[in-house]
């Protein structure tokens, strides 16, 4: 049996600012460092969604790229782009979001959703010198 | 033991169109969209060859580099690049040749032609936002 | 007063292929090589438009990017993306589809049709390790 | 006489979002869209400087890259890198910071801060596919 | 449990050649090419260091990346950074430093120097086209 | 009349050491930093040749591709990839090899060796984030 494993990208900015409202200003400055600031800094963030799956013979298609290109727009880029994640998306309201969390967030949210194939790795830039790899939880 | 895994990438410059004669005209436009043009339309597909094996003590080498361009040139490039795939890569006469059979194919060619180390992984870029990977059959 | 020049970025995938009528076979293939293959092989084309213009204070902006987005959609990806340029682009009925041709063709298609900014330079990239630049007539 | 122009890139974080008082809300949305949220979104700004001069016979430089590196992050990754620009950046207390007015404030910030070389352009990249160059007035 | 994979990109250039004492002249140049020029030659290496862990509750992070970033400056780029491989890193004295050598040296390096989480992969770019992979003694 | 302007990119590996014998040994050092490392250190260089001319109507070319990249590869390649550039390419026997003069060497070496098109712009990448142009004497 043939195991394809097939990626798209897409980007998203936003904002967001890590603090812990549980640590006093002083541990929050420096475990996060001027990512503490509370007005929020930027990212252009880099989403790859690996989807694993056989090839459907008919079309030579893992998953409809179309379809995956929807999902993705609706779950994640609708919800996260240009927003301030901090204030505007649910899963942070609690939760900082380090790119850690932010790509366990981006799981949650595309897991089931596909037809044919199964979500393999959720991998998120957060500049380009730093990324995040989640394969679901184990 | 140490396993290493080397990875070498090259391009290729090449055209297709995605058709199932067995689909109606309306299901080749729902399904493949403006990639059924049978006039074709092209790609600077993108490859990255992984191997993997131990290292020769004697040379510090996986595989040897020249040896492993001279097969990926003479096995995928000299068939695939500056080519119309449908109509000029044998794989593809019967297969519609989608980043995902492309792989399959491209595995196929190399697979067993390496002397001292084994194929991990194919991977092709058919645009820098979308890629896919193959293990071989499993 | 400031002049500030802006540059939008896109890409295209087209095939094309590179052959004179007028020149014999071998001529044809010393001079265009692999590129002359009839059938037609491809290219993820990047397309850089540049404009310049003052900033509008009301907007901060040199040009509405909505609007240039808009144009480069209408005027070239629509005509060129996913098509055998040499076949369905009628610049190139009589012209050969090269990157430097291709860059003409593009600022004429776009020269004049943009409001408050005026074009000032076309890139496009055939590979990544090659591109052509224009400026417009002189 | 050899003129060189020496280009140094640098990147930093910082959130933004495009408003102007003075337009009605259903203008700041017809104009702005989504970056007219104001919560903020971000980017990865990439700066790239150019600085033009003969090059020094004793050195081989055309700048002190390190004064260079040390000016740059001085006049502007200190005020600007995990900033909201909009509340925290000076220059965009009354201008909204759009990639062509922060090209501008940043020209302006290390212009005639350099001792051998004069100041050449600004490159800032909002995103990768989105850039604007400033030559200073004219 | 979510196991989260986290890496951290580095750069640095470095300047190496590839010969083995024991082969004779004609074996380096068969086996090395115009790697084997002993003046050596040079390289913008790219370092990937990828750790994994569970995401600490408190902080949203798998490791403490500003710490991250010292262990991997204090142990591979203090010491191979604007270095001769073969003359200045102790690693390289008695083995050639192949790609595949220095991805393993850097291995070692960094194994059991991190708190919180486990080292996973190294990877070496020695130029964008070909790169090494190492996960550790098997 | 169309002028056009076509570039075409090159790589090599080199290495190189900054110390000017005229200097004492602290001003080395704080001049030139780790870079004055007589043992040298080395970089992935990246060269963009652009050329400018008319388009030959009967090719659509600018300039024989095939040709440039020969000349490239005779004038620059053959002679800086895989070298140390301070002790084996003459230019650099009395002159300090920095990103500036390798870009003044590689235009004196290429200027006048075109047939059709003339020279414009040599850029060279010491690192991904530095490169240097250079448009002939003035």
């Amino acid at each position: 049996m043939n195991m394809l494993y097939l990626t798209r990208k897409a980007e998203f900015a936003a904002s967001h600012y890590y603090r812990n409202p549980q640590f006093t200003a002083e541990e929050n400055l420096r475990i996060f460092g001027k990512c503490s600031n509370p007005n929020g800094h930027g990212h252009n963030y880099l989403l790859e969604v690996t989807v694993k799956g056989v090839v459907d013979p008919h079309s030579g298609f893992v998953v409809d790229l179309k379809q995956l290109k929807e999902i993705m727009n609706r779950e994640v880029l609708d919800a996260m782009d240009h927003r301030f994640l901090n204030k505007e998306v649910p899963e942070f309201a609690k939760q900082i979001p380090t790119t850690e969390n932010i790509a366990v967030a981006i799981w949650q949210r595309l897991a089931g959703k596909l037809e044919r194939a199964k979500l393999h790795r959720i991998r998120v830039y957060e500049t380009p010198d730093l990324f995040v790899d989640f394969y679901g939880e184990t």
